[in-house]
C-alpha cells in the first residue's frame, strides 16, 4: 500500500503543472461528493485513491506546483476536515448540538490536547469577561480534579489564568478517583463567595493514571448553576467510546461546551491528531480571529467556509488527510472491534504500604530493564503501581500473556534471590 | 528514494520485536556519535538510512512494539533534535549565546511562528512579572510594526496580555516599511509615563507584504534601555541568510532574547517546522514546565536531557527527523545555493492611486483565474499591489517568466478590451 502511494504522489508531482494552479472549486463541494458517514467495512487502496484523484485533488490549491506565487511556498492540504468531524461524531453518537448540521456547533483537528485546552479556555475566557468586564481578568477560576491530565495546568498558565486559581479537586479510591459533584460544587461556592468567578471546568473520561470516568451528567449540572464551560477531555479513553457498549462513558456529554479525543492514542492514527468539538463555534473562533490585507479573499468573504486557522493556536491548517485515509482503510466496524478486549475502567483495590511501594518501584526497573516489554508507573492515594497500558496497534494477546509472565517472574526472582552484600 | 524509505520502514516493523522496548543509550550518546555541523554536499539515502540503522534506531523507545505498555500508545521519534538545531545555528551564524554550547542557550523545532511567539511571550511575561510582582498583569505592553505577521497579534491575546496594549509601530514607504528605532522610543517613552511597563518587541526579519527588513542593532539598543525581550521573526526569510551575502540582514541579532525561522518556507523542509532559539533557555521552560507522577524518569532526574515538552506547548514531542534528513540529503551547500537568485529585499517606489489599485485587484483575479499561476496581494501605504513569492520548490526561471508574461498579457488584454455593456 505504501509503494502505491509514493507511486501516487510521484505521479501527482509528474504532472502538477498541468493542474490549474488555485482550487476550482467552490465552498462546500467536498460534502456533496463525499458519502455523509465513515464506511463500515475496510476499502481498498485502489479505491481510496481514486477518489482522492476524483474528489479531493480538484479541490486542492497546489501550494508544490511550480507556478504558485501567492502567500509563501509551503505544503499541505486541507481534505475533508469536516467530512472527518462529522463522521467521527456520528461514529461516537455525540449530541447534534456538535456538529455542524446544528446551529453554531463544529469540530476542528488540533495537534494534541493541550491545544484543545488553551482554545476552549481562551473562548469561556474571553465569553464571561466579555460579559462582566476585563478587571475580572485576575478573579477568574478554573476546575479539574487531582487525576486531570498534567497538561491542563500548562494550558491554564499560558492562557494567563491567575495560577493561584487553578482547582484541584482531590479524589480517592473509595469512589474510583472520580471527580465528585459535591466537592466541586463546595469548592465553586467557597470561591464565589470571596468574589472569585468560576469560569471553567476539565472533567475527564478515562483518567491517565487509572483510566477513571468523571461522572459528567451530575458535573455539568453543578457547572451550569454557574453559567460555566465544561470541557470533556477524553484524550485516552474517547476512542473506545465508539463501541455501543462503552457509549455509555460519554452519557450527560450533552451538557458540556466542548469534547475532545485523540485520535493518535488509540484510534491507529499518528502523531499528532487531536479532536475538538464545540456547541459554539463563533464562541471559540472569536479570541483567535486575526486578519489581514493579504489573507482576504472571495470564499472567507462569502461566509461559506470555516477558516481553521481562528480555531486553533497556529494560523496554517495542517495537513490532517491521515484520519480520513484511516477511516476508509480499516472502516468503523474494524477500527471499533479492536478495543473491545482492551479497555477495562479500573475499580481495583488499592492499600497503601510503603514497603510494597518500594517493592513495585524496584520490580517495574527490573521489569523493563530486561527490554522485553516497557511499562510506567503512577501514584494515585499513595500507592505505586505499574501501569500497564494496552494499545499499541501491533500488541496481540500473546504480548499481554507475555508480560504478566515477565512480571511475575522478575517478582519471583526479586523475592526469592537473596540481596548480594557488596 | 521514497521506495527504499518504505522498504526500511517495512522491515523495521518486521522485526521491531527484536530490540529492546525501552531506549538502552545514556543522555547524550546521539551528541558523540553525530558529526557536529551539517554535511556540505549532499548524502546517498543508503548512507542515511545506514545511519538511522546504526545511531538512531538504538536511541529510540519503541513506541510501536507490540510489548510497549508504557505511557500511551502512539507513535514518535525525537531523533537528533539538538544535532539539527546546532547544525542550522552554525550555518546560520548565530551568536554563541543562543546555542546549546553556551551557558543558557539553546533551540527547539516547533510547528509554526504562533508557537515561538506564544511561548517566549510566556517568558518575558513571567520573567518580568517575577520581578514586578502579578499586579501589573495587566499593565504590560507589547511592540510591534503596522507591517508584523498578524499571527503575533493571536499570539498576544492567547498568552493573555491586556488587547489595549498592543502597540503597531507605524511603517512608511520613505523608510522601506521598516520598523523605526525612533517612533519605537517614542511610543515607549509615553507608556512608560502613563505608569504601563513594556515588556516585549518583535522585530522582522522579512515582512510579509514586502519582505522588509527591521534594523536589528538599533531597535534591541532601544529594548534594551528598557529591559524588554526582543524576538526577531525572520519567518520569511530567515532561510536565507544562510547565505553569506545575506547574512548581514541579521546584523544585531547578538542583542536579541529570541531569535525564529521557518524552514517550511525556503528550507525544502514539509509543513510545520519553525526553528527557535533563545538565549535563556530555563526562562523559557520556566512557565511550560510541569511534571507528573507518571511521567518521572531516571533520565530527566539526572538533568543531562532537555525535556522538549516544557519547551513548547504542546506535551508530545513531534516527529521532527525530516529536517535531520533533509540537510544530509542535500548538504548545506545545496540547500543554500538555492537562494540566491530568488531573495531581493524591496525598494520599489510606491505612489497612491485608486483607479490603479481597482485595476490592479481585477488584474490579479483575471491572472488567478487562468489557473496558469496563482499569486496574492498586499496593501501597504494604501498602495494594493500583487504580491509575487517566488520559492516553490519545483519553480525554474522559466515559470517566473512566464508568470511575468501572463500579467503583462492580462493587463494588455484589460486595458484594450471594451467593458461588455450587458
Amino acid at each position: 500500500m505504501s509503494h502505491m502511494i509514493i507511486d501516487f504522489l510521484a505521479d501527482y508531482f509528474q504532472n502538477i503543472e498541468n493542474y490549474p494552479v488555485r482550487s476550482q472549486v467552490n465552498p462546500g463541494y467536498l460534502l456533496e461528493s463525499l458519502p455523509d458517514h465513515a464506511p463500515m467495512q475496510p476499502e481498498s487502496i485502489e479505491t481510496i485513491l481514486k477518489d482522492v484523484h476524483r474528489n479531493i485533488i480538484p479541490g486542492i490549491t497546489h501550494w508544490q506546483s511550480p507556478n504558485f506565487f501567492a502567500h509563501f511556498a509551503s505544503s499541505g492540504s486541507t481534505a475533508s476536515f469536516i467530512v472527518v468531524m462529522e463522521w467521527l461524531s456520528k461514529l461516537l453518537q455525540l449530541p447534534k448540538s456538535f456538529s455542524f448540521s446544528s446551529d453554531s456547533g463544529g469540530g476542528v483537528l488540533h495537534s494534541t490536547t493541550c491545544e484543545a485546552f488553551v482554545c476552549t479556555l481562551l473562548a469561556a475566557k474571553e465569553k464571561i469577561l466579555d460579559q462582566i468586564g476585563r478587571d475580572y481578568a485576575e478573579k477568574l477560576v478554573v476546575y479539574c480534579s487531582d487525576q486531570t491530565h498534567f497538561s491542563f495546568q500548562k494550558s491554564v498558565k499560558i492562557v494567563g489564568i491567575n495560577p493561584k486559581n487553578i482547582r484541584h479537586v482531590l479524589t480517592s479510591k473509595s469512589t474510583n478517583f472520580q471527580l465528585s459533584p459535591q466537592s466541586l460544587d463546595e469548592m465553586i461556592k467557597r470561591d464565589v463567595e470571596v468574589g472569585l468567578v468560576p469560569m471553567y471546568l476539565c472533567a475527564t473520561v478515562g483518567t491517565t493514571s487509572t483510566t477513571a470516568v468523571d461522572p459528567l451528567g451530575p458535573l455539568t449540572e453543578v457547572a451550569s448553576a454557574y453559567n460555566m464551560w465544561v470541557h470533556v477531555d477524553a484524550a485516552y479513553a474517547g476512542s473506545a467510546c465508539i463501541c455501543p457498549e462503552f457509549r455509555h462513558f460519554l452519557n450527560g456529554i450533552e451538557g458540556a461546551s466542548s469534547f475532545s479525543f485523540n485520535a493518535h492514542i488509540w484510534l491507529l492514527t499518528n502523531l499528532a491528531c487531536c479532536c475538538l468539538w464545540v456547541k459554539d463555534k463563533y464562541v471559540l473562533t472569536k479570541p483567535l480571529t486575526t486578519n489581514s490585507e493579504y489573507l482576504k479573499n472571495k470564499a472567507t468573504d462569502s461566509g461559506h467556509v470555516v477558516d481553521y486557522k481562528d480555531a486553533d493556536i497556529i494560523t496554517r491548517v495542517k495537513p490532517r488527510s491521515k484520519l480520513w485515509m484511516l477511516l476508509r482503510s480499516y472502516g468503523a466496524t474494524d477500527t471499533s472491534m479492536w478495543f473491545v478486549s482492551e479497555f477495562v475502567p479500573i475499580g481495583k483495590k488499592y492499600d497503601y504500604d510503603p514497603e510494597a511501594n518500594e517493592f513495585n518501584e524496584k520490580l517495574l526497573e527490573s521489569v523493563n530493564a530486561t527490554g522485553c516489554a516497557y511499562m510506567t508507573h503512577s501514584v494515585v492515594g499513595g500507592v505505586y503501581f505499574i501501569r500497564f497500558a494496552v494499545g499499541a496497534t501491533l500488541t496481540e494477546d500473546r504480548h499481554v500473556a507475555m508480560a504478566w509472565e515477565l512480571v511475575k517472574n522478575q517478582a519471583t526472582s526479586m523475592l526469592y534471590t537473596p540481596t548480594p552484600k557488596l
